[in-house]
């Protein structure tokens, strides 16, 4: 199948209505903490507030979300407001004195837990640089670049973030190189920074060298140093969903540098591995984690489905159909577009339930917690708007 | 309904047959690791080796169980060589130069990782307390007793070991006065130890006053210093297997002590709670998680069924009919029984699956990781033949 100029605008007006009209109201106005700054964004199904604790990844995603649907879509008071809310909240109370950034703090902003690595960072930065775009903050567009230096100090300087494992026996994640080259993607697009673009070709380079394996067809999640596989059960982890989300990142990138046909075949490529590995012919959907050698996953929710894997494989199918016009992603996108919002789409309440188990029943109804938050749907639906808008 | 005599000389038989012919079989004694001493236990569904690392609490608990066998059951030398073939690999390999144990190792024993808590201590304790009395080795009785005491020291020593969280909302598990009072357990009954009844009296205090909630019928897995519920998705989390493997270990302790009625009626009681709050009424078996106020669970398998809280569930039911003759316990410990002989077990090849679905489909078939080994199950098998020995 392929889709037709008039189903394309019918998707395109479907998510941006589902973005603006269902995803965005079932958070704002009322997840703004008028007393303290932030979000409150711990919420079961119906709203209804589960904890008052904040996610510091969240409260960056949140802020960002906010700052972009002003630049991109309206430049709606009440968003330019809410951002700043999460960005002075940011700024006041999720800091350690060592410059480090907390994972988890109260809702007045004192910290139950920092972590070994520096997310908190890469979220920090996206919120930054797109509120210094919308609001003219020259000090959000500073603390955007100085955090976007200490993530790349950070990701470049073994042993300046304490080490969960020992050095016996090495290893890297795909997901610095995937985080950083997105975080430096939306720098670029909304304040610009010099530094991107060379950043974002090495860690492109890192991914194809080291992490996507044509002989078995396969993105690795986690590698030896030398991209060598790792065959202990963690190394053998795979994260379909996130690879796939990797390779949308690299086919942003192809599209940015006028459809750059090597990269663009890159993305492609480590979409199908990870279709392949990912999709549940069963019941549909993509899987959480499988092992490369098809073993045993000792992550205990290894074969549910989340809705974020959902969320960035509708936005890596229509980008690569968009790209290069092969039926086969129009086909796996109306798959999975079909499968995730007839699944994890609360009728009901608005937003998306985040926790299914294999067979689409539901495991447990939070809209909101410490992992998810305004983020992976509205991203998925504002960016699959916007990558359609030229057809409208 | 309650139990006749020959019903449960039926299970007394069923449960050491399962034991010695079922269970054992499936780890030893091909899991000897000839090389390197210690256990290759990360096996597959048909035995096949997923892994060859080694998780230094299996390792202890492994160790446990074979010098367990040989002081209860029946002096094979192969059990007692199989015991110490841990037992070496544990002092050669498994300690940090600051005295703390490991948590992962690989199978040559080099360090993969170390945990700040010190499960992987109380696990070698016990280890070391049965090889001691298995063997007469007055070395290993030392260790067990040193070790005891480094983990008195660690758990009434804040800030010994390195925290998790900041001390903005400072919290206490159960898990701590559990495991220490069944390590104590233990040490007493194997090579005893003076320090011990005391011990004992003060954790089953703690977890009287700090954890037993009579107003909500509820056992916390988490509380404030002083006992409060905090009111936050962590500090809601239940834990019913767990809570209920605590309520066996207070049985326990009232049956050493000459079935203390104060005991009976507290085991009793964290039982009765537990099975409420955590017995699947539309599936069978124990959920993981539950939440204290009924709200979303954050953990993503709290309703699986793991193959421990079944294992935990049986011996306690078991115990608590022994203990008081009861029938509600006799209608339980069958419905528990029957439940997971009829889900978990491996009628092919052996030992039990750990993993299925809520509605009781597997979900992965590995019998051992780094989490799973030969502890829950076969000294479950072990305990409930034990208990019902004098009436064969």
């Amino acid at each position: 199948m392929s889709y037709t100029t008039a189903e394309l605008q019918k998707l395109s007006a479907f998510y941006k209505n589902q973005l603006l009209n269902n995803t965005v109201p079932f958070w704002f106005p009322k997840s703004i903490d008028k007393t303290y700054g932030g979000y409150l964004l711990m919420r079961d199904q119906d709203g209804s507030l589960i904890d008052d604790d904040k996610a510091v990844w969240i409260q960056g995603r949140a802020a960002w979300l906010l700052s972009t649907l002003y630049n991109t879509i309206e430049q709606k008071k009440e968003w330019l407001e809410g951002a700043k809310s999460g960005i002075d909240f940011l700024n006041q109370y999720c800091f350690d004195t060592d410059g480090q950034m907390f994972f988890h703090v109260t809702r007045d902003g004192k910290p139950i837990r920092k972590r070994r690595y520096y997310f908190s960072e890469t979220f920090a930065v996206i919120a930054n640089a797109a509120y210094a775009k919308a609001s003219g903050d020259k000090k959000a567009a500073d603390t955007a670049r100085y955090l976007f230096g200490k993530c790349i100090e950070y990701s470049t300087t073994p042993g300046l973030l304490p080490a969960k494992f020992t050095g016996i026996r090495p290893s890297k994640g795909i997901g610095v190189p995937m985080i950083m080259m997105n975080t430096a993607q939306q720098l670029r697009e909304t304040i610009g920074d010099e530094r991107c673009d060379e950043w974002i070709s090495k860690w492109i380079a890192e991914i194809k060298n080291d992490f996507v394996k044509d002989d078995i067809k396969c993105v690795m999640e986690q590698v030896a140093p030398d991209g060598s596989i790792i065959d202990h059960i963690d190394g053998r982890t795979l994260n379909p969903g996130h690879a796939i989300e990797g390779a949308w990142f690299i086919l942003h990138e192809a599209k940015y540098r006028n459809h750059d046909p090597a990269l663009i075949a890159l993305g492609c490529k480590m979409l199908d591995y990870m279709w392949e590995r990912g999709w549940d012919k069963e019941y549909g959907g993509i899987l959480y984690f499988r092992d490369v050698y098809h073993k045993p996953v000792q992550e205990y929710w290894q074969d549910m489905k989340f809705w974020w894997p959902q969320n960035e494989t509708i936005i890596a199918t229509l980008l690569a159909y968009k790209l290069t016009g092969d039926e086969k992603y129009a086909r796996w996108h109306k798959m999975i577009h079909d499968y995730a919002y007839s699944k994890f789409h609360d009728t009901r309440n608005g937003e998306w339930f985040g926790y299914l188990h294999r067979d689409g029943t539901i495991a447990q109804t939070a809209k909101g917690n410490l992992f998810k938050g305004p983020f992976h749907l509205p991203r998925q639906e504002w960016y699959c708007a916007q990558l359609l808008q030229d057809l409208d």
